[in-house]
């Protein structure tokens, strides 16, 4: 019998991780927050805590499993084993030595790592909604927005970097983005610049019940959930940031459209799930003026495998290991 | 011996034929202006002189070359052999059998056909400024901006539409291109949106030279020359407007480079090649700000096959068929 593997997806919020089995369906999984305080060490401790809870659930010891694939943000490093620069991850600003100490942690022979965004568009090619195709874009809509590309049934990572799509210049001398740079898509798209937006107009006097909806949840962002609710109640502010996010990420995708001619763009991450068939209906609808080749438009589809998609992509680089 | 090949580069003003050996040696050549009457027959006719021409200087018979390979605009379909939707070209708005009309005229076995920029930038990668990469943009600056993807020492085409660079979007709600789009990277750097933004600013009473040097040197559009004198004489139109289409093209070379993490830009095209190294330079500048990997730019170089890059690159597709 072929033997289980563990996948792992590290977010700036959540540690994911599941058992799979050979044919890649999930056996145990385990969700942690991911620490905030104590460094590199505890945010591995969750790694390990995870791996651990998820395997006990499939009846199996972490010594026993094929292997750990991680999926992370920041500069992953799989032969060196190393994460670095992961901004949103407290202790990452120097290379962490995370497949050793998982190693050593779980007494499995083998850690492969990949970049979250990555892993997640190649779990969605072989096992979710790009299965029909040989070319895909993946946007994954969250914090910031991240992208990830397969050609011609290959992962396409350039030296490293490829996929950066919410870097792409949509407005020239437009709003400043969080990478401090101007016109970037990120900086009309990403959830984090919506809340920065929608504070200013806060500030400059808008009413929006956005901020009331966050406090009166007791959560401290502007999460997808929130922005849902206030556009069902009609809130002016919402609508015009989130009309802008559209606008911007219709722009940006429809550009690399251009650039690429891949067959389908698959929809995902934490804001695009969240919205789902709406946001696929809407980005669809503000790419349509720009794409050149408008007679054969991409397919736009919704990522499938959902919030389980990193760890099982994950879970895919010990099979390809 | 290895046989001779022909190449040619089909354009809306003219068509450039070669003779190569097989090492890409250019054995003879001649150059023929593209018919704009007569059409599609008066251009295949031009096609078959011109081969016919560098065949002779060549000291071979056209029923002697190996192949005839053909870059061109438009639609090309390699497995039918014809061409469509090529609007520079007289007679080219339906589907027109080059391939057979070639092989008949000019007794040759094997006529393939390739996109001009696809097929010049391969030229690039095979043969020119690209030989050291496995990965590289090509950029033609000329009437529009085309490109052209090298991806792991292949060519990228995706569906067959790809490298479509001049319609990404730079400005959301930018100027109209002249592919009926707002905001198009090639509606502020094609040569013929900059002529129109001249011709704007002319009218609208702002001094410019770049139309009397025009008429003086018996020109019926802005030539790269003509641009390069204005600029050396002060004009501040041809400043400006000169200054819009690097912005332009900055943004989304840079886009584009964040997209894919290239390792090179090769750039080329009437304008691009006319303007060489203060082109390149201004690029490189221009792309700087908006590169998300900014301690490792791409390299950008000037093409080094020059005018000929698109006929060389049509004698490969016979070197390959």
């Amino acid at each position: 019998m072929a033997k289980l593997r563990a996948g792992i997806d590290l977010g700036g919020t959540k540690v994911q991780a599941i058992i799979a089995d050979a044919r890649h369906k999930i056996v145990g999984e385990a969700r942690y927050a991911t620490p905030t305080t104590g460094g590199a060490d505890a945010v591995v401790g969750a790694l390990v805590a995870a791996v651990k809870e998820a395997a006990e659930l499939a009846g199996v010891e972490t010594a026993e499993l094929a292997g750990v694939g991680l999926g992370a943000p920041g500069d992953v490093d799989d032969k060196k084993g190393t994460i670095d620069n992961a901004g949103n991850l407290a202790g990452f600003d120097h290379p962490v030595p995370v497949a050793a100490m998982l190693k050593e942690e779980l007494g499995v022979p083998v850690v492969r790592m990949g970049n979250d965004v990555s892993v997640a568009t190649a779990a969605e090619f072989e096992l979710g909604a790009g299965r029909p195709f040989r070319s895909l874009l993946g946007v994954f809509w969250g914090t910031g927005v991240g992208g990830g590309l397969i050609l011609d049934g290959q992962e396409w990572s350039g030296r490293g970097g490829a996929g950066e799509i919410g870097h792409m210049v949509v407005k020239e001398g437009g709003a400043r983005c969080q990478c401090g740079r101007l016109g970037c898509m990120e900086a009309y798209a990403g959830r984090r610049a919506m809340e920065a937006e929608a504070k200013r107009r806060e500030d400059e006097g808008e009413k929006t019940i956005l901020f009331k909806l966050m406090r009166s949840r007791g959560r401290d962002r502007l999460t997808a959930g929130i922005w849902n609710r206030a556009l069902a109640d009609g809130d002016k502010v919402a609508r015009k940031v989130v009309d802008r996010a559209y606008v911007a990420l219709g722009a940006g995708v429809a550009s690399a459209v251009n650039l690429l001619d891949v067959e389908a763009v698959v929809l995902g991450g934490g804001v695009g799930t969240k919205l789902g068939d709406s946001a696929r209906a809407r980005l669809e609808q503000e790419m349509a003026p720009h794409l050149f080749n408008d007679d054969r438009p991409p397919q736009v589809l919704l990522v499938e495998l959902g919030d389980l998609g990193g760890a099982l992509g994950a879970a895919l680089l010990v099979k390809r290991g």
